[in-house]
């Protein structure tokens, strides 16, 4: 059984890929919520959402969203006058709409979860890391935003002062988070975010210390490639957070306590020795995910690495 | 100034007719919510959303809903186990998305109306019959079903035993209606359901004795021809409502108190003696109104007819 903290657009890959490479009722994803929020009175859960539809092959080409989605309803939404800058498609809000009525009746987002992915003939497991609320707030010098109006409707443009998860603190894991990491075969952390995706995972108390405790059964995958991320604005959040080097090395260094191996790209392997000096074993190979064959192969070597 | 009653598809086409008449300014449509409901958390309001989207000029052809709108959110609520029988389509769900934001945060529906209409670009002035809720109840053998269920989910196919507007009894008049009505110089009674349309608006309390002390500036429109209902299961509402007679008499029978001219096919032209004997004047012409051009010939001789 091998259980994958992930995110969203890379974090999804990565599942994916585990899952092209043993099936999908080996695979456990462990997604973040930190990227939550309401829009227009409708709960979202962008990174849940992507791995179901990911994994549900339907998600969009983009790497968000359903595939062949039209916009009508956000088109005339902006007609009304709301903003209208966060992408929910058509057919995409048939999932906010359904998670919105479940838990309004009672459920809980891990049930909810669990509904959408037996709908949509997912067979991984699908945990949120958490059923409690947690948001991810950036300060900037402009003020306080919510993770996707920083990312999304502003563009991630401005500096980010600081970060904090409201609600991380008191957070329970989702059921069956603790119990999957205690048990995995192997535990794989996807590129994803350090600090705002897999670092708000690992900041669900109770997370971080189960997976420290199976350290020698973690392994990381980089989401940087020659000193840069491979997508999205990571430099930023790692700034933010009070990191000041984008690196290979930075980013297992921040997983040095739970990850026993990490996994690098080529263009970094100068950085190896520094890695192997915190005590992480390094793997290295190309990372890059952009299809089906490619995140195939990675997974057979992350698989194949911790054996 | 002309005042119409109107519930859904005939109304809409009445009021419409009026505008191209008269043009939008010197028109004000109080319309039937009796059929109102909730759909997947929204507050969606057909007889409205028909109206405004008629004087919008994007109605769909069918009579209801947007024009060239997608289903990409029912059919998705569908692979999710939800109901999918009420036709909400994509474009017309950010109508009833905003107007459930709207009501959620205090405005009342006459407010959110209001703020449709501007942002639609309608000049018309359209008022619901009442802000508070008012929800038709048909019961059948089968037992107690909402409005929309009888209509659209089960196809209007039982027999009725009875039809009752919950909330009806308490609703008070929406700001304008009284005044409009009042000071109107000529009031149209649309071709709608007398039972589940215009006999729901004149149940508002106040509402039939403001339009009866107008009834010389009254004219109604008759919805039957040859003796059977334009559209929609109108002999089963009267069926229903203790009405065993499906004619333009006994139309005009339910308004005598209203009104003071009635307009009947002239398929019907030998019921206009049983009309006159109830002193109500009588105007025969051709009252369907399948295009533009009909709707305006008809505006023109309803608003003759009562000079």
């Amino acid at each position: 059984m091998i259980v994958a903290l992930a995110g969203g657009t890379g974090g999804s890959k990565m599942v994916h890929g585990l899952t092209l490479a043993t099936g999908q009722r080996d695979l456990t994803a462990i997604v973040n919520t930190g990227d939550d929020g309401e829009f227009f009175g409708l709960l979202v859960c962008p990174d849940l959402d992507i791995n179901l539809y990911c994994l549900a092959g339907v998600v969009a080409d983009r790497g968000w969203g359903y595939a062949d989605d039209t916009f009508h309803c956000l088109e005339g939404l902006a007609t009304y006058g709301r903003e209208a800058w966060f992408g929910l498609g058509d057919r995409d809000l048939a999932t906010h709409i359904h998670r919105t009525l479940m838990t309004r009746g009672g459920a809980r987002l891990s049930e909810v979860v669990d509904d959408l992915r037996a709908r949509m003939g997912v067979e991984a497991r699908v945990l949120p890391m958490t059923d409690d609320p947690v948001r991810t707030i950036i300060t900037t010098a402009t003020g306080e935003q919510r993770f996707q109006e920083y990312l999304v409707r502003d563009g991630a443009r401005e500096e980010i002062a600081s970060i904090r998860a409201e609600g991380l603190d008191t957070a329970i894991p989702a059921p069956g988070v603790i119990e999957a990491i205690a048990t995995a075969d192997l535990i794989v952390i996807a590129p994803s975010s350090p600090i705002v995706s897999i670092g708000t995972i690992l900041g669900v108390p109770g997370v971080r210390a189960a997976v420290a405790a199976r350290r020698e059964r973690v392994i990381g995958v980089s989401p940087i490639v020659s000193g840069a991320p491979v997508e999205g604005p990571a430099h930023k959040f790692l700034r933010g957070a009070g990191y000041h080097e984008c690196s290979a090395r930075q980013m297992a260094a921040m997983y040095a306590d739970v990850c026993g191996t990490f996994v690098i790209h080529e263009s970094d392997a100068n950085e190896a020795a520094g890695i192997e000096a915190l005590d992480v074993r390094t793997v290295t190979t190309d990372i890059l995910m952009p299809d089906r064959a490619s995140r195939e192969r990675l997974a057979h070597t992350v698989i194949a690495a911790v054996g």
